[in-house]
């Protein structure tokens, strides 16, 4: 056998429209909802039947924005970004074969029309090609005692608070949960490294709202919440 | 995104030339061993840089012998083989894309020439395809609380007792892996569904030899171990 082909059973809607922001690792932010409508042949309803009585799945996907790029050594931000690992010791994006695996809550199966699946606490970019879905076995998959090499524990978290401007920008919001989701993400302390300058203000994008944010004496606040203003470097 | 093109890093060693009898999850048949040597231009020792400090691993890999044949529902065994679940509630090989996803004990990392690997517990016949190696996050990939839907715990195990005449086919081999191996792939109970014939002799190969064995009162006996005689039938 010398190539496989995949043909993606459709795209993951997520909050993230780009990949600067989200969180490192599935699980982080509870409150970010992908959402995947199975497309033809695959779209069967009896493909999912028991599925809703697992509480976890796997999804194998592309990283679909960085095909092509694989390297043999990668800077986790876990280490700070300077230190080099191979590409096979991470779950970085740059390695050979761009596939990707996340360990996502199942939220929700709904087979009146198609097949739609669900998911809490996603790490994915929009429109992220899902190449499987496959159920998550405790049994054999929850190993708490393996030894997780340089990615010791889950990263640590900031605290996140509001500026007044910031809470104004939160009326009338469509979106409920997006207030939470905005916590859970800054919490991970997207910067990136080496971006100490407390003064600094930092944007991400979570579905059409800017994020504006600045981290001072280890708390990130909320500085604004703008609706998304499309720039000319962005599609 | 059409489709997505992978490429095989290296092709698994393993002992289990056919798929018959390969146990049903990773991990269930520890002295199960398996040997990957990545082919070029992935054997990069770089690549690995970091690796051996991860226990567990997991490998992406096709399902190459069941390629293009994939059923909106399947029958797991775990079921008792007459029930139907749909094939993404499942780990069936039967699945669009045919990947399969396995956990296995980092066992070695062997840098002196090329890129060599080891794994224990593995659950692939000889020869898989593999397309990604990924280091095991227990911190957010372990969780035990997790509903495993009808997958309940491991399966059962049958004792494994060996005949005066098994015992004497296991003198002098070369393996000695080899009857650690034998007893626990035969406590999955690798019989199909509805055999229950306590006099049936079942055949299995592990390496080059012929496993052979029956049960009885919930017994596994082996009753003889010969080396393996190649049928027109297989390659």
């Amino acid at each position: 056998m010398d190539a496989h082909l995949c043909t993606p059973l459709g795209f993951l809607e997520t909050p993230f429209p780009d990949k600067f922001g989200i969180p490192r690792q599935p699980g982080l932010a509870p409150h970010a909802v992908g959402t995947l409508r199975l497309q033809a042949p695959f779209d069967r309803p009896e493909a999912v039947r028991g599925l809703e009585a697992f509480s976890h799945v796997w999804l194998t996907w592309v990283f679909h924005e960085c095909q092509g790029k694989w390297q043999p050594t990668v800077r986790p931000p876990r280490l700070g970004g300077n230190t080099r690992v191979g590409v096979f010791a991470s779950r970085s994006p740059f390695r050979p074969n761009g596939l990707g695996l996340s360990l996502v809550e199942l939220a929700g199966v709904d087979t009146t029309d198609g097949v739609v699946l669900r998911f809490r606490g996603v790490d994915l970019v929009d429109g992220t090609p899902i190449l499987d879905v496959k159920p998550y076995l405790p049994y054999c998959e929850a190993l708490p005692e393996a030894k997780g090499g340089y990615v010791d524990g889950a990263p640590p978290r900031l605290e996140v608070r509001w500026t007044e401007a910031a809470r104004a920008d939160l009326k009338g919001l469509r979106r409920r949960e997006l207030k939470a989701l905005v916590e859970e993400v800054l919490a991970q302390d997207p910067r990136p490294a080496y971006s100490e300058d407390p003064e600094r203000v930092f944007g991400l994008r979570l579905f059409d709202r800017d994020v504006k944010w600045r981290v001072a004496d280890g708390v990130a606040w909320v500085v604004g919440l703008p609706p998304f203003e499309p720039r000319e470097d962005r599609r």
